[in-house]
């Protein structure tokens, strides 16, 4: 027991990282960037709050734990912004390697039983096949659309987007797994576009 | 549905303000006081990865859901740390009225269905009287220790704790719902003590 608690708390304490993890989207009032850990929780929060957003299949908790362990990752390869100029990378081979890389270091920490099953759910995760990814991915989508409205304009401005760039980029995404959600987020994000 | 997720984005936005409620606790390498977002997050991970230590009564997902919204009244109130010399404080009549103000107002955002059940989650939390909150405090109370420890001190030199303080103010409320975890923590924590 004491060796397995020495495991938990070797991946908890190492987990503390990602809230130094920072992201290009700022807080909703726009006064500093947000951190992955706290980025982390508000997605777990929508996921709770927006659960009549997602299709039946959709377990509900399942999806709060995949987004409690989704960026763990990060702690190693930091956060590449979607709107960025290597945005592309998101879903290139080498970030993909050095993602697995940090999967396998830091669920790597934990014993074998919740390594295994924590590291299937980041794959299930990144995967976005299950309906349960899906509509993670879709919450991961739009919750920094909420945060550059709220702020003024956030990554948009930053990186010169266009509205055809944020539909085909994000808009696609969040539609994927929770339709009704951009719908109504398209309509409020348009006007800022001009 | 517009008007139901006008009411779920008003929620979600006001939440984001608890990324800016600092706590005394640091992060573990001491760099910088936590705010109540990324420990709301870390805390919903302590219960994943620590729920072999639960009472067999004990739902992990309903503790991850209370976790996550159990600080967002200090979006109103602040943060009271246990160790400080208002630390009685957390109990008074004084704060907990403060406290059902701010649910009141904050849970008042969504539709009344969740303002409903994530009010009573709430309650149900702060009355640390069922498994799944007895639990759920018992984490809310490991997870600075942990930070003291990691960081050499923290609030334990803040506020000069001694070894019998530490046990009398949080000990007994980590062992309450994770014994197993107490006394694990606490032979960690008693050499600082000295």
């Amino acid at each position: 027991m004491s060796d397995r608690l020495e495991a938990q708390f070797a991946f908890l304490n190492e987990a503390d990282r990602l809230k130094q993890v920072l992201r290009a989207t700022t807080l909703v009032d726009g006064s500093r960037p947000e951190n992955s850990g706290e980025h982390s929780w508000h997605l777990a929060l929508y996921a709770l709050v927006l659960s009549d957003h997602a299709g039946p299949a959709v377990s509900i908790d399942r999806v709060i734990r995949m987004l409690l362990i989704h960026d763990l990752v990060e702690i190693d390869v930091g956060d590449v912004p979607i709107h960025s100029a290597n945005g592309a990378a998101h879903a290139s081979v080498e970030t993909m390697a050095a993602e697995a890389r940090a999967a396998e270091r830091i669920f790597g920490l934990l014993p074998n039983d919740l390594a295994r099953d924590l590291r299937a759910l980041w794959e299930e995760f990144e995967a976005a096949e299950t309906p349960d990814a899906v509509f993670a991915k879709s919450l991961d989508r739009a919750q920094p659309v909420m945060a550059n409205l709220m702020s003024g304009g956030g990554t948009w401005a930053t990186y010169d987007v266009t509205f055809d760039q944020l539909e085909s980029r994000v808009g696609v995404k969040i539609a994927k797994g929770a339709p009704g959600v951009w719908s109504w987020v398209r309509e409020k994000a348009r006007p800022w576009f001009g």
